[in-house]
């Protein structure tokens, strides 16, 4: 498998998994009359399905990352190479404006309008850096001992992810960049992304360093 | 296992396909009381599990394709035999519209009513264009590389596909002709269908150039 | 594995899908204010999660028929010990029986109540005939080509099944006489049982026929 | 894999489970409006995805009981070691309560605060044995002849068991205290606690006395 097609699917992976999450968002408010948990539940379906394809799919090519801190922490663990780091943050970072774009485009919305929808305080923070905590402990988790389940496991992690989270569980920078130029029902305030992106940073440098001691001797047992 | 199996399974499997979707979208609307989103998440659950049993009955037999863009795809990467390409494109579409009546005898319906749902313009086709090329790259993905999590796969991809394009995701030439004559839930007029059959043809082709370049070197891969 | 123990998993595994299907019935009922597409999604989900895990775990023992036209059409292909299918139904239609008193107790109920809710006409037999054949066919050809990905497929199926159907798929003769004592949301009324028995058997016999036609030099394909 | 590994995975599992429980409860109230059966729906959905991850990322450092049921039922049946039995308890409960602040901090509420919900009665009793019953028996089932499918068994069984129980199944007395201290959705009245309790293990110890038996012959049948 040459670089090439490694970047080429971690961006293409990455804007499909944009155009899932923005246009079933779209979708769903559209739908649900003002319904918001009927609206969570229909984009809690869709992005859980279509990681499930995305990652099966992928997944044999790239390594299905489609997260710069996925791409971050296997680097750290020496399980990314070095010189491939930027060049999948850059392909995953670029998929992801191009989902948003598409997924506009099939409900007949500009390309890009910066969302207004204000998601702050510690409250949320708190709930990025948990559910990016999550995350990163079931990829590490998974991908060391049942790595044919880790696209199940963190499908339906995410699908959980967006309940029981209060910030419906973005984990993912260049989803969350991607997410505040789209004024739609999975929009995030381009000044309240910062915030986010730290919380997430944190959230996936504990992860790391708890689950790889966690794991450190399983490579055996399963 | 010869062909006169694999023709009836593939025009069975496109028949109970289209019983699914044409049936479970009366049932949804009939129930519903006029709330889309509800209705849609019932026929996108019943389509996407429905879609779980078919190929993995029928895909053993004939591969379970019932999609002539499937096919198409499949003869042109040397994967399906030329032969056999009509002999599977008569028998999805024969089986899709006695799909269509089976669900309408089902709800006490007429066999066959022309759809009055107008589904046009440029803003569904680009979502026909992005659904089947989606569709193609799970398909030619995970047949290459993971055959035994295909149907999952294809059943999950469709799932979020009803929720992510603005057309709910068609994506099958032959579905879109059989639902032009259920003047239901799932139903696209007569005149839309050309449209949306151009798309996906568009689609299906642009996914196959890629996909095949994608995953040319990946046989071995997994 | 000793008959005794084959015909407790019939019993209890019944128990237990009676068990899972009216009592979902009944939560969806009280919980969904009249909204019957709210109420069914919860009983399809239910349903299709219960069967999940029910096969999942009595199928190493009995083979998880919990179905008459499920035993009935593996004797006659011969894939079922004659003298083990009268033992079958009885451990299937007493466990069908207590897992609906179990059910009503779990909800203040008497252990049985007449069913008043009407369920006749063609449509309806249509519906149960075209949904137990499906069963059928899921069940055959699973069987004999993914045995491992039997309790998902069948799970889907009925999932779908309880959507795509007018008659909401009963699909099997012991649950469709002890739904007849259940004045719930999942009752038949009583008179009205035999017509949805009939219709299952004759789906059954037509799936066993073709089925066993399709898969007939299947055997090692997979 | 040390014991100290273990015990930190059953704790930081089970606190995530608590986390996924309470918070996808709080989470579907705010956003329902007061319609239950959706509420429901939701909190359904987020546990059953959310236990198919953990179980499968826990699962092979700690066999991922997350309950003290399943530990103690694994002790009497000889399958987990006398002396990791306190510790396991101990740890299932710390991180449940952990689970629950976690929970309350992602959506601004106090650490902890005493439930009012009123769950009480013998048809909830009945429901708690009945849930608990189930949830051992699916448990003993799957790892004597299925373990690859447990956590899909386990998160289906208890997707179902919230709608097929009247009382939502807790069917864990770790969960179950700590949702006392959740003045939620998902709570529970303090002084109601030792009844659920009580019925739980119950339902435990008869179930593992039953699929003792049922499963003892089964070693080699998969």
């Amino acid at each position: 498998m040459t670089p090439a097609r490694r970047y080429v699917a971690e961006g293409l992976g990455t804007a499909l998994l944009l155009a899932v999450v923005v246009g079933s968002g779209i979708m769903a408010e559209r739908l649900a009359g003002g319904n918001a948990a009927i609206a969570l539940l229909a984009n809690a379906l869709a992005t859980g399905a279509g990681l499930v394809a995305l990652i099966l799919m992928f997944g044999p090519v790239s390594g299905a990352h489609f997260n710069p801190v996925v791409t971050l922490s296997a680097a750290w663990q020496g399980r990314h190479p070095a010189r491939e780091v930027l060049p999948y943050l850059a392909a995953q970072l670029a998929g992801a404006f191009a989902g948003v774009a598409a997924a506009h485009a099939m409900f007949g919305l500009d390309a890009y309008t910066a969302s207004a929808h204000a998601r702050t305080g510690a409250a949320q923070w708190w709930s990025e850096f948990v559910a990016t905590f999550g995350l990163l402990g079931v990829v590490i988790g998974c991908t060391r001992s049942r790595p044919g389940a880790t696209p199940f496991a963190v499908a339906a992690y995410i699908t959980a992810a967006y309940w029981f989270t209060a910030s419906t569980s973005f984990a993912n920078p260049a989803v969350t960049l991607a997410r505040s130029v789209s004024d739609t029902f999975a929009g995030i305030r381009p000044l309240d992304a910062p915030g986010f992106i730290a919380a997430q940073l944190l959230g996936a440098a504990a992860a790391t360093v708890l689950f790889r001691w966690l794991y450190a001797e399983n490579k055996e047992s399963l």
